[in-house]
Formats: C-alpha cells, structure tokens, sequence
C-alpha cells in the first residue's frame, strides 16, 4: 500500500521544493524501521541527487542519520578527540602513520574507519594485513583501547549510524553515490556518532579521486565543515592532490609496510618518497592544533615532524597494534605484509616516467585480490603494487618500474599496470620532476573561507 | 549483489545522456523478468521524469513494455480496428457511449480500458455497474465478442504489457506519475497490444484533467501521435477541454445511467446537456475517418450523429451487454444504477452557478466509495452524483444543486460537495451561459501539426 507520506516528500524534493526538517526525519525514521522501502527512498535519493539539498536540509539529513542508532560519548575519556576522515584515494596509509602520530603528541584519535570502496582502498583492510589485528572491537573495548594507547581504529559497528549504513547500501547500487550533500551527510552521521569533539578533513581532488573536480571537491568541504559547525564540532578540511598515487605501494599488506617503513623512519623501498608524509604531517598539524596540543597549525606540524623523527610516533602504533591483537612481530618485519613480489613490471625502454595512473592501478589492485568485486567478498591481504618509479622519475631500460604482490600470482595482469604508465623519452619539464613536486595539499577550509596556500 | 549495467544506465540517464534502444529494452527486460529490483527501476524513473526521455528513447521505451508481454494479433477480423484513449477526466462516461456508436457505423472497436485512478473513474468499473457485466474476458473470448457485435470492452490481462502494469504500480508510488514520456509509453504499449489498426487519443487538459496545463498537454498529444506513427499505427488526438464535469453524472452507475440516456435519445436528469456527445460525436468522426468508414473526419461526424438518432447504436450497445454477460433489463431501467439519491445539496441562495469544480467532485465521488482508496479496495458502483444545476445555469434558492448517490448514506458529505459549486448573484457573462458554451474540442493533431480548431 503506498505511504502517501513518502510520496508527498519526495514529489516535493523532485519539484525542487526545500524539505522540512522534520519531514526529513520522518523519512529517515520510517526508512531505517522498515517503512518505507527501498524503492521509495531510491526514488528520493535521485530526487536529491538532481534537485540538490540546501544546507538546512544537508543538517536535518545529517542529524536524522546520527540520531538513528547510538551517539557515543567520549566526554569521560581526558582530552580533546580529534579524528580524521579521507574521501579516498589510492595508495592513501595516511591515517596508519597519523593516528599514532597524533596520539603521541597527547591528541586522543577515536576513528571508525571504513574498507574498500570502489578503486581505492580501506584504513580497516590495511590494518587486517597485521595478523590478528582485530577491528571488531566492542564499544566498551573501544573506549579501554582509546584510554590505554591514546587511539582506537575500528570499524563502523551496527549501533552507529544504521541508517546510513542502509543508504549508502542503496546509493551504491541506485547510481546517487556522487552526490556532495548525501556524502556530507553520509562523512558527518558516522563520524559525529563516534564521540568526537573536532574532526579534520582530506577532501582529495583530481582524477584519482572520488570528486575528480576540484570545484566539487571545494564544494564538498565546505559544506562538510558548514555542516560539523553547525552540530558544534570544530571542523577543518585541507584540499589535497589525488592525481597520482600517494607513496609507492597501493593494496593493503603493501600500504600497511610502507606505513610502518614510515614510522620507523626508514625508507621505502623504491627510494624517498615525501608526499605520504607530507599529507600527513599537514593533517596532523590540524589535529593537534584543534586538539589544544598546539597554538596553530604551524607549530602542530613542528611537532609531529618531530614526534615521527624522534620515535614516540611508531611506540603509539606498537601499542595500538598489541592493544587491538595484531602481531608485532610484522611491524619489525615489514615485508612480510606482502611476501615476495609474484612478478615484475620492466620498462621496455630507458626514459622518464612522465605519467602513473591512480585510477587505473586502483582498479588494477581491485582485480588483483586487494579489493572487493561484492561486497560478500574477502580480500587478498597481500595483493597490490610498490612501484619503483613514479612521476618524473628517470628509468633505464629494463628498470623495474613496479613489483606486484599477490597470494595467488595468476591474477597478476602486467599489461593492466604497464597501461597506468606513461613513458617519455626525454624529461617532460620541471613540473613533473621529483626535485620540484607540485604541493600536495591545495587549501584549507575551516567552516568560513577556503585560503589558498602558498607552497609554504 | 549490484546490477552493474542497470547502475550504468540509472548514471547515464541521471547524467542527461541519451540512452541506447538496446539499453532501454534490456532493462524493461530485466525489470520484467525480476533480475533488475524496484529501487533500481525507481531510481531511474526518477531520473528519467527529471532528465526527460527523448523521441527515440520514448519510442525505444514503449517498443520494450509493448513487447514484455503478448502483442494480440487481430488480422483475420475483418475492418480496420480502431480504439480510443482517454487520458482521464471527471465525469467522462464517453467511451460507453462511443464503443457501439462507432461499432455500429461498421468500424471495430477492440477497447482495452482500465479502471479510476486519483479522482477519474475509469471505463471498466463504469461497465461493472450494469449487472452480471464481465470486463475479464479471456483472449479468445475477447476476439468471439469483436467478431460478433462489432466492439468489445475489457481490462488489461497478464499476457497484455505486463511491464506497463509493474512500472505504472511503481511510479504511482515513487512520485514519477506525471512525466509525457512515461505516460506516452504506458499509453500506447498497451493499445498497440491490443491488436488496432488506427488509435484516436482524448487529451484533456485544465483543472479536472492529469495534464493541468494546455502546454503539457499538446505535448502529451503530439508525443502520442508522433510515437504511434513510428509503429506504423496512425494516430489522431483532440486536445479537450477538463475545466468541468463531463455531463451532469459523476460515479459509476451514475455516468452508466447517463450513458445509456444518451444512446436511447433520452435528456438526463437536470435537463439536456450537449458536452458529452459533442466530444463523443467529435472522437467517432476521427475513428470513422480512420477506419476507413468515411472520408474524412466531418463525413464522419455526420454519420456518427446520424447513427446516435436513429437507434443503431443503442442496439450495438445491447448487443456488447449482452455479449459480455450483463443485464439488458438495466438499459431499460438506467436509474437502477444508481437507485435513489441518498441525499439533496439545495442551493442556499438565488442566483447563477458560476463554477464547478471536478476536482472538488472527483475526490468527493472517490470518498463517497465510487473510487479505490487502495488498489485491492472495491467500489460502490451505485456511488455518485447527478448535477442538476452546470456552470452557466440559473438556479433558485432552495432548488436542487446535485443529488447525491450511494450504497451507504452515512458517506454522503453535503458539504465536500457544495464546496465544488460558486454561486453567484449575477450571471458572470456570455462565456459561461449555456446558450454559448466554450468549445470543448479545443486543437486536433494527426503526428505532423496541431490544427487550431474553429468553433465550428
């Protein structure tokens, strides 16, 4: 039988109406209870997804997602929470290097992470590459881990959020994913239930990105620190390049050794590579500078260079990692994450790499076993790449250009990682060399403006 | 488990691509078969009532839904078979009266009807209130009644574009009712199954009508028409007039009883009314002229007006009854249809009506049970009103406005009915005087060009 209700909302939505925000709850509610169906909120989702949400209804969307299961409160646990959320990219381990990083400079880090999605990978995933490192924690371990280690990394749990576990179930498969108010919305739900007090954001741009232009990506964090103020929680987000991959290894096992090579303060295989840190140490200097550990951004980003160099950095994460059961033993030897690598990707020719795809080797790293074709679907812990030269980088010919990694090598596809490369004979120009890398982190937004950075 | 190629075609059609006539027949294919669920479809819809369909996606769209199920086949009836389609309006009892009137000039009408929906009735309960009337023929049954009395007048069946009938239940429940591409594909997926050789389309537009404004309509109009051709069906439709009831009977047993006067030669209660047949003279002139019984649309008028007076159309009409299992002792006595009004609306004043609302009496009529609150609801087939008093006609204080009609008294609400009716102290002008009615066929379009009507 219809719900006439539902009908009139999302006729109104689909005539470009403003919803009430009490309609929106309603909706929501009769949703996440079972309802009002599947086919009716698709129909709403597309309605939205073409007609927009105005900021009035992005926050009543965003409050009925919150309020449809339990909000966490963190208040009894001492300081200032502060967490971090990715849009995703590929070959992003920015949070396995932050959250310790963070935690170390006295910063308490409750994140609830989430897997892989699409072409790009997930903090929970690469954290199961560490035998036994359990994600499942309950709500009372939550919190006995975020006191005793001063972090917590764990996945969403049924009591958070349900509402938009169920959406972006429908989303997905509804083709209403893209869509900057439903992410907003679908970002802030999560986070805000985890018992936060202030949250930092990396909105990535470009093409390995979700928000492949930069002007949505502005868009969208801007509206996500609009909405976060609007709940009271400080909210800050950096714009950041997603056009080639981040650091050298993409897929779980890989991402998560080249994180504790990091760490560790040593360097990766196939050579420094800066922007990995780079990324992290400008978000760390917003957590801590939101989290009351420093007077400004700048001198937070003073102390969490110092915090990774002097080592506390990599004794939280030793902590974390024992507080949530992995092994320690992997953290000493890293390499073991990803095993030998199954083949080897050779230039065909001496040159300068002048191009590596994202989107292609996050696709590739799906078909590998490093991500999921269902959602049903394990992955394969160890499968991905460490590319041994990236963006303007000189290759002779023969050269390694990346290891692929894998339990079962006959899914390695050379030919879908060589199609990511782009070989020049001659050096394309400054811009691409490594000596003069382009800056990572693009602006910052903080709930008024955004302000362009000078390439400080 | 996501469909990816249905969320390919949702993307697509929601980025304002024009999809493929492959793409489009697959997914009606899909959606038919169970393999594409309701949210998907849904959110396409969606995306299609926003984004619009053009004129090869229409085509391609009711191509799919035409073919989802049997395509009747009525070559060895002898006569070029013609149906009508009415898009819907308050009061408009025409098709029973057009049936056996252009049966009976010698062109066959196989007419599959459907039932009320929102405030208009529909053909199939109307026939339901004579007694004993069966509209559940099966196939062969329906093809025995055509051959034999000239006209026949069932529902849709299963085997008839299942497609349209599991979309049209979800659009009526996603709010995507109302787009002219959608309505367009409905429409003519199930006439052209229907086995016609030609089609003559009532689009009514104005206050009583699905398509408010004139624009709309003519565009629904020309749609029909132009799609109809590309099936090598020719197509007419007349835009006209829904600013006031039909006649003077509303409801089922009611608009029946009005019906039948009408064949017999009889003036309805409240005195004559010349808008139903005008309409009814001005649609049989276009099925004649495209059954090849006259040679041209006025040639056809005439003869249609010829066979109304003489009788011949009325003894179609016993023929049809009486064919189809209903009783022809009710044609005799129309009035117990409806038996006796249950209740009076009096005129509280003198004066003029000055307007009538079928909106108003639409959903009064749907509340006093002559339509379906649900789909599974039945219908009180004696519920209804006969206006005494239309739009232009003087009325005396105390006089009877309306008389009310119904199975069960206690559902008669005087006052829902009253507030369709303005008095006023004055006659408002020539315009709505009954010595000068507006013409009710307002335009005419053959799928090349709307022709502007005189009044002729």
């Amino acid at each position: 039988m219809p719900d006439l209700n539902a009908v009139r909302l999302i006729t109104r939505k689909r005539d470009g109406h403003a919803l009430e925000a009490d309609d929106i709850a309603a909706l929501v509610r009769a949703y996440t209870d079972g309802a009002v169906p599947d086919y009716q909120m698709a129909a709403f989702l597309m309605a939205a997804f073409l007609r927009g949400l105005d900021a009035t209804e992005t926050t009543a969307l965003t409050r009925a997602m919150l309020h449809s299961g339990t909000v966490l409160d963190l208040s009894d646990v001492p300081g200032v929470k502060v967490d971090k959320h990715s849009t995703g990219g590929v070959g992003d381990k920015v949070s396995l290097v932050l959250a310790p990083l963070v935690a170390a400079c006295g910063v308490p880090v409750p994140m609830i992470s989430g897997r892989g999605l699409g072409h790009t990978g997930g903090t929970l995933d690469k954290l199961e590459a560490i035998p036994g490192f359990r994600t499942d924690l309950s709500i009372p371990e939550y919190r006995d881990v975020l006191e005793r280690t001063g972090a917590v990394l764990i996945g969403q749990t049924a009591e958070i959020a349900p509402a938009d576990g169920l959406l972006y179930a429908l989303r997905d498969v509804t083709g209403t994913v893209e869509s900057i108010p439903l992410i907003a919305a679908s970002i802030l739900s999560k986070k805000l239930a985890e018992g936060i007090d202030a949250l930092v954001l990396d909105v990535k741009t470009g093409r390995g990105a979700f928000m492949k232009s930069q002007a949505d990506a502005r868009q969208l964090g801007a509206t996500l620190c609009r909405v976060g103020r609007q709940f009271g929680t400080p909210t800050v987000a950096l714009l950041t390049q997603m056009d080639v991959p981040l650091g050298r290894a993409i897929g779980n096992g890989p991402e998560t050794a080249e994180a504790i090579q990091l760490l560790r303060g040593q360097t990766p295989a196939g050579g420094p590579c800066p922007d990995v840190l780079e990324v992290t140490i400008a978000l760390a200097g917003e957590m801590l500078h939101l989290g009351d550990a420093a007077s400004s951004p700048q001198e937070g980003r003073r102390l969490a260079t110092a915090a990774l160099e002097d080592g506390p950095a990599f004794g939280a994460f030793q902590e974390i990692v024992e507080a949530q059961g992995g092994d320690l033993g992997a953290l000493e030897n890293p390499d073991s994450l990803m095993g030998k690598p199954v083949a080897v990707l050779e230039a065909e020719t001496a040159g300068f790499v002048a191009d590596v795809d994202p989107l292609a080797l996050g696709y590739a790293a799906v078909d590998l076993g490093a991500g999921r074709a269902t959602k049903e679907a394990d992955v394969d812990h160890k499968a991905g790449f460490v590319l041994n030269k990236r963006p303007g980088e000189r290759v002779e010919d023969g050269e390694p250009l990346a290891w692929i990694y894998a339990s079962d090598p006959a899914r390695a596809d050379l030919e879908a990682v060589r199609s990511a490369f782009v070989l020049e004979s001659r050096e394309a120009g400054a811009a691409n060399a490594p000596s003069a890398p382009r800056p990572l982190v693009l602006d910052r937004f903080d709930g008024e403006t955004w302000e362009t950075r000078s390439g400080e």
